[in-house]
């Protein structure tokens, strides 16, 4: 069931609401919680969390440049997850107004780490770590990331 | 495949675009595609376009003043899709910034239909029409839509 | 809430449950929901009710012979909806099996209209009706269905 | 795009194809890949396969003896996600027939840690643990597992 007495938001719709400047050190993207992201538990499930945090990555990313349908069709890369760990500390639910965090870690010569953390308010819904690694489309194979990447750090 | 060679969007996050005041007649809701909502066919699934149309339909009704979860709690209603009918026109892709409408055609005592059609940039991608009831959380049955219609009207 | 009190089944798994040998005149296919398939108002989500009709459309093409991959790859073909009108007619809920009907209506020469029912023991849940075209997957035109389509006729 | 020249896999269906006895030692489960579980890099979406695991989970504990829809209904009780890690080895692809095991690693008093993993043919897909959690459904507390399984260890 969704949550009774919860505080109004008057914040509306999918946003940006912090980056530093065009170095990739930490990002945070807005997004609000609709009935086709919860489950039958009255709480969001859990796999949909994994889509909160690649929407707030792939915003991050054109934050620092990087523009997804070009690079695969101009450069023949893509970025994949590699692995994922995630701890699911609250349960989000209906109309819940979250901010997920995109915090590179390392940025290695073909692969990304990112702490991504996702808050209702002031309160932690989930702590995540995701590699991401860029890959030819063809092959599957690891390739260096795109030249912004090295000009960022 | 994503697209190649699409124009560079500068509008960021999902968002209001427009309404009307506080008469139900129209509103647009903006929202970007990412790689979730594609399938290997390299377009939007066609299921995901009902999930637009939820978000598109829930920020509408948050601008009549209708909070889904206090209705749910409070006064143990609930909307439910009763039927959709969709066109798929054109196909979005990865990156597509999409606007979605809802304007509502018929507002009845217990449901409401709703033209809901997205755009991607002037394309129409999708027409749409739903209609949703609205229905006693226990027992399913019908119920009048909530005190903001009859006021809007 | 899911459902109390429902009558245990023992049917287990995703399966196909009857078709009329080689030709394309009716197939059903069985799957069961799961807390993924729902959403807060304790039943499934309306939109995820086109991704089980997808499922069995697949398996009926697979009964007529239609490999998806092989057809992409080596015919550079693929089928989109062009159209889904579907009715919601009861509530089904966590943990139900269904059974997904698909009975071709009409075979045109790029497209196929299929009835979609969807049923729940011997309640019907949703009646669908999907339009679903042949196009060449590098420029979305519409071309011949495969040639099985005219021999199953 | 979907992988060409795929050896045909005669299986039908999502279906449980191992399981040891009343011991909840090991499980596997099969389905299939459709276009709704793929994305435009035209393999299956990382988040889908906790869906696959979802899956494979819901019916390991069916034959154990629990059945979701009847423990929260008349004992208030469901199993959330707690945390999940999950390595993606390959990419699985459109039509793709899976395998999803579900060996519990460890079954304490409130919580179950399983390892899940997925398998194409004998190729490994991912590797994933998973712990989930009895809690209650009103409010959100660790409570003790079902009586299934202190009978099963």
């Amino acid at each position: 069931m969704p949550r009774c007495g919860k505080i109004g938001q008057r914040i509306r719709g999918e946003r940006l609401i912090e980056h530093s400047s065009n170095r990739p050190l930490g990002f945070a993207w807005q997004l609000r919680v609709y009935y086709q992201d919860t489950d039958a538990g009255g709480i969001v499930y859990h796999a949909r969390y994994l889509d909160f945090m690649e929407r707030a990555r792939t915003e991050w990313l054109r934050v620092i440049g990087i523009d997804l349908p070009r690079l695969a069709c101009e450069q023949e890369r893509m970025f994949i997850a590699v692995s994922v760990t995630i701890d699911y500390l609250k349960s989000a639910r209906l109309d819940d107004m979250l901010t997920v965090s995109s915090h590179p870690e390392k940025v290695a010569r073909t692969y990304i780490d990112l702490n991504q953390n996702i808050f209702c308010g002031s309160t932690q819904v989930t702590r995540g770590r995701v590699r991401i690694a860029c890959v030819n489309t063809k092959n599957m194979k690891p390739t260096r990331l795109p030249g912004e990447f090295s000009q960022s750090q």
